[in-house]
């Protein structure tokens, strides 16, 4: 006997009839014997709806109030499951985030869950009910209602799988696991059985959009197997878990790319200590996120700084490097909207040298010019014109030894 | 400087315009200086939508879960109109029932209210904050959303009022007021500046929607004014007060018809005591509510016992009166649908004699049969045929002095 987190996205109760598969997923486990804490989120496209409801009230909706509007949609998800469990004959009942005790920080509209108390939930679960709880909600200290952000729901369960320690956190979405790359841009793409905490936080980040990144460090911090898979197939998903020897065993385990972000280049500043500093200060409080920075020295005393900004930020930061390049004496501002940036991710990168020659050679047999790279303990990424993105990514699945074998 | 605690029903926030409307209203009160706390509805329309929405899950909806939906429809006009006064520059908060501590009973669906803590909204009065609460719904000792049935809006502003010892309760709905008669029937109906509660009682349960009969005890028994007002018009409502000797003077303050009751005659049963009970109690324990009795005696010890059942229970009231009927002797069951009920209402009837006879004489005149009578002590209904209602409305209103003089 295990308990079980199930967490549904909104795809997978976009209606009544896709509430009713879920429902029988559910009780599918529960018939095994398992206990089962079920997190939801909102109908897909519901939460855009609310948010377009408040946007006709105001421009600026009370960040309180739209936590408290947004709220509705998963409480209307919770109640029909429970309602059609019910009608089922088991045993289930709905809680919404202060009944279900997710604590959070007042950080409306991206609140952080501070603690859960599992009170409630366990005394549920004791007397074999099916707990079907809201996602995406808790409440503050005060009891004022708080959303944890786009994609919260994943939050919510990995949360509350660790504070029940829970055997494992399913994921249900609409895609079936966590691929070696995007199958619509690499067709040999491979479902990955198992990947890391810290190869999906890398990937998370870069675009692979199947878990909220903050429910993954959650994950890791607490040690929660989370297991990512399709609401509409039975089949096993991707188990997101700790590292161990046989994955460092893999060098790359996936490549990623995104489109997301520009580049923009200050070229023949001062080379002085703190110029870099000058520069980006006030792109940072302008609340403006800066992704990758290089610097390449010149002669004279003078050097090009280099980074990237997300697209829709872009206009905002060349005003921002214009204004300041004038101030320090560039000579002048450069930008560009039509880059990409591909990754390859990877724990074995640890304990395997030479992986960067190999990325550079197998875009380098494309003739796909490299603009910067960047790098982390488990990941490389090199920025490169938009155009090659799915070249690049279809190149290095096949240099890295990632490509589906024909069967 | 008073407290001033103001309720927008249904139509009155059915869309994004209206809660503009609702806004300058609330702003309006608040800028004179007062205190000001505003109970809301649903938008018109959405409480049916999510009953249908449970419906296509299943025929006999979970009643808690029922609740968790339901409570949605309260939750986002609170919301929304919460998020509209901040815009506007003024400081606002939503509460919903858990967080105004409306404490209720755990009968999902039908709660009564047990009590409000206060802390929470004294408190934000305190700093000048208009209180938004959303009305319908409460939540038990254990933490359980509940709601208060259908109209419950105004049971949650009268009790919150009461908790509060507001200074007013207004009822801002789609009517102007409480009128001696219902305008779209009598043509001479005048609007009444006031009416006492024990008045209202009687009215609201005999047809004239206005009130939620349940909001009027409450009134009543914590002695709230209630100031029923339109929410789209400036002038002056209703109000709903104690009786005092300027109403007493006035014999009848309005006159009702009621076409939803069915009437049931078993012939000729047994003149023994107890044989009323023997018919009623099987009728009372389906969860049919018997309006009107009355037991006409016959020679040779049988007797004719009539009764009234809302017309949606007539088919089951007579299967089960066929059933008994045939028990005890009965020689026939009879029924008929087509009748309606007129009432004519008014505190001043304690204290003048003959008002039944006056009002048996106008009917009369009008060639109106009467087929059953039932009185309270400041009431006078009597059944006829449903045709005929609209005339003897008619008819009262003339025959009592309530038509409006021609100005």
């Amino acid at each position: 006997m295990g308990l079980v987190v199930k967490k549904f996205g909104g795809t997978s109760v976009a209606d009544v009839e896709r509430i009713r598969n879920v429902a029988r997923r559910v009780v599918k486990e529960y018939d095994r014997g398992n206990d089962v804490v079920v997190i939801l989120s909102a109908m897909a496209g519901v939460t855009d709806r609310l948010i377009q409801m408040a946007r006709q009230v105001t421009d600026t909706p009370d960040k309180r109030e739209l936590d408290v509007l947004l709220a509705t949609g998963e409480q209307t998800t919770a109640a029909l499951l429970a309602m059609l469990l019910k009608a089922m004959d088991y045993p289930a009942v709905s809680l919404l985030g202060f009944q279900a005790e997710v604590r959070t920080d007042t950080a409306f509209g991206n609140a952080r869950i501070l603690n859960i108390g599992t009170h409630r939930i366990r005394d549920l679960l004791k007397n074999r009910h099916i707990v079907v709880v809201a996602g995406f909600q808790g409440c503050d200290a005060q009891g004022n209602i708080t959303t944890l952000g786009r994609g919260g729901s994943d939050t919510s369960a990995v949360a509350i799988a660790a504070a029940l320690c829970a055997d494992v956190c399913e994921i249900f979405t609409d895609v079936d696991g966590v691929y070696t790359a995007d199958p619509n841009i690499c067709k040999k793409a491979r479902k990955l059985p198992r990947i890391s905490y810290d190869e999906m936080l890398e990937m998370a980040g870069l675009g692979a959009k199947v878990l909220q990144i903050r429910s993954v460090e959650f994950a890791k911090k607490y040690n929660v197997p989370v297991h990512v898979r399709s609401s509409f197939k039975e089949e096993e998903g991707t188990m997101v878990v700790n590292a161990d020897a046989d994955m460092e065993s893999v060098v790359v385990t996936g490549v990623t790319s995104n489109k997301n972000e520009a580049r923009i280049t200050l070229k023949q500043v001062p080379d002085q200590p703190g110029i870099a500093a000058k520069i980006l200060t006030p792109i940072g409080e302008a609340g403006i996120v800066v992704d990758s920075i290089i610097q390449n020295p010149h002669s004279g005393g003078k050097t090009d700084l280099t980074f990237t900004v997300p697209k829709a930020d872009y206009r905002q930061a060349v005003e921002i490097s214009e204004a300041v390049g004038g101030e320090i004496g560039a000579q002048a501002v450069l930008g560009d909207e039509n880059i990409a940036k591909v990754s390859i991710t990877g724990v074995g990168m640890r304990s395997h040298s030479g992986v960067a020659a190999q990325m550079f050679s197998a875009l380098a047999r494309e003739n796909i010019n490299i603009m910067m790279i960047t790098t982390s303990e488990i990941r490389i990424s090199c920025v490169i014109e938009e155009k090659y993105a799915e070249l690049a990514v279809r190149a290095l699945h096949s240099a890295f030894g990632l490509d589906q074998e024909d069967s």
